[in-house]
């Protein structure tokens, strides 16, 4: 599983204050606690404290300062990527594209250029897909536009969209069904990844619908997550649903294994 | 999900001495427990404790002593299935049959007989299936020979045959895989079920390993379960998995709900 920490966005009140501040330490200690908690990607999302190219640069600095861990820019204006690509010290993810051509054709050239990987929504301008062939339409249109590109289907991260089961639950089915066939679009194929939390939102068994759902999501070809990585049992339900699926050897302290 | 409660099987010490002692008392303790935690069925299952029909009778007239959730008889010789089907107050779940042709002529009648059900085990007199398309054939196998004793769709519970991720990690996606496939041979679909907690055995995390695998088998139809009823944190995985898969209406209090 590549886990992507979602913990350095401005949406959490210690993020926005340092931003507004100029004052990374509260940055850093998350970069490190998701780094010490296995995150292979830091997301970083100035969210609406800021629309400055200076203020996301600043933010990876901060992260950068603390640890080595890549940076997942999670922003999709061409402008603020133009500045904040460069910054990055490790080839960043790209948060996110969807399939809309004008998006893409701005996005793709600096993701070839800089070697970067880029997460592609299964969505258009036309909004958040319904069924399971209108994302794989819509994400098949992503991996195309990459192709012409020379964009690697390994740097590629499709995103089924994952909604609320609370507000929209027979979206469950449609995306573990979208996911399951993202798999078949390329050998090897591209990442599958989510946005966990989106499932459970506005639920009061929040955690627990994150992890189980993230079980049937790796059963259904899963291996990124958008994440609080801190979030041991979730990790642990992630962990063991990949041995399920034969990626990695079991041994009886898998679990403890990880977390060295 | 339908579940199945493990429980009152001389496999456990505390079972096998009340057979022994005739002294019924853990057994009905047992069924009221597993009934209380919500088991449809309640598993019954004389082990090696005994191999006289008139014990196995009389375990049932212990569990319907104390409840009146139905019993799965976990017995597969016609002698001893003969005297105790007619003991039970309500249809039985006969646990199991094999594939194997003279086993299923000896059964299948005293399942349209009584109006019962039985689980069907996708693997046959040469052993365990290996792969998803040999239990798939199994199973094939028995729908067919079911319906030319009338036994419905809904009477057969279909069992993929979990083997311990321990020691045969790869056949978990064979399992998964075959479960999947098990929903398509009739409308409505064959129940599907399986014995969880060999997932897990052996391992250091079983609990964790058997809910996890649980949410998994539910995203590909799984639908009936024997199990520990009793294990709290399995049952609200499956909850969980089974709103995601849109069997039933969310709603914030789905876990406390079913356990009232």
């Amino acid at each position: 599983m590549i886990f992507i920490g979602e913990r350095v966005n401005a949406g959490f009140k210690d993020i926005k204050k340092a931003i507004q501040d100029k004052e990374g330490s509260a940055i850093q200690e998350w970069a490190k606690k998701q780094t010490d908690a296995k995150a292979n990607y830091i997301d970083v999302n100035l969210g609406t404290a800021s629309n400055k190219p200076e203020d996301l640069c600043w933010m990876i600095e901060q992260v950068q300062a603390a640890v080595d861990t890549p940076i997942s820019i999670d922003n999709n204006r061409p402008a603020m990527l133009k500045e904040a690509i460069p910054v990055c010290n490790k080839p960043p993810l790209i948060n996110s594209t969807t399939a809309d051509e004008a998006r893409m054709e701005e996005l793709f050239p600096l993701v070839a250029e800089h070697n970067a990987s880029i997460i592609g929504l299964a969505m258009d301008e036309s909004g958040s897909p319904k069924t399971a062939d209108k994302r794989v339409e819509l994400a098949g249109t992503i991996m195309a536009k990459a192709t012409e590109y020379g964009i690697e289907s390994d740097q590629i991260f499709l995103d089924p969209i994952v909604m609320p089961l609370k507000f929209m639950q027979e979206q469950c089915k449609e995306i573990l069904n979208a996911a399951s066939q993202f798999q078949m679009f390329s050998d090897p194929p591209p990442h599958i990844v989510c946005g966990l939390s989106n499932i459970s939102n506005g639920t009061t068994h929040k955690r627990l619908i994150n992890r189980i759902f993230a079980a049937m999501l790796v059963a259904n070809g899963l291996d990124a997550v958008i994440c609080d990585v801190t979030d041991t049992e979730l990790v642990d339900a992630i962990l063991t649903a990949e041995l399920a699926m034969n990626k990695g050897i079991y041994a009886d302290s898998y679990i403890e294994a990880f977390k060295k």
